[in-house]
């Protein structure tokens, strides 16, 4: 089963990196940009068939190494 | 309207990132991990409410600056 979970900063903590992005694209003429947010998406691949298992075991992964649960959020999306 | 963007490494180009994330998930104790592979996430806000004129801009985006297309595959999902 594959799991992707996607780690984006909280609201109101700065993202320098999606700034310099912003930035970036700005200068190159891309000006309908109002906003710039860079994050992670980590993709597992699990040797477990059921959802709830594999689910449980990506968010105890999150918690405990993926994710700065102080400043940033993850969301997982169960593929298959 | 906001577009996500995912840009991950292409199949069968080596994700020495992935393998350290697998490695130290695997050495907490995770061992039904078959394979780990990290990404990036862009979350772009643009001033535009036309949904194909948005996706058109963030491909070119993508080609220009976001992605190396040589390595790098991307996907774009319209938010609303």
């Amino acid at each position: 089963m594959k799991i992707r979970v996607f780690i984006t900063l909280k609201a109101g903590v700065l993202d320098p990196q999606g700034k310099a992005v912003l930035q970036a694209l700005s200068a190159m003429g891309f000006d309908q940009l109002r906003d710039v947010r860079q994050g992670k998406v980590i993709e597992l691949d699990l040797d477990e068939s059921d959802p709830e298992k594999a689910a449980a075991a990506a968010r105890e992964m999150c918690e405990r190494l993926l994710a700065n649960t102080v400043i940033e959020d993850y969301t997982l999306d169960i593929q298959q």
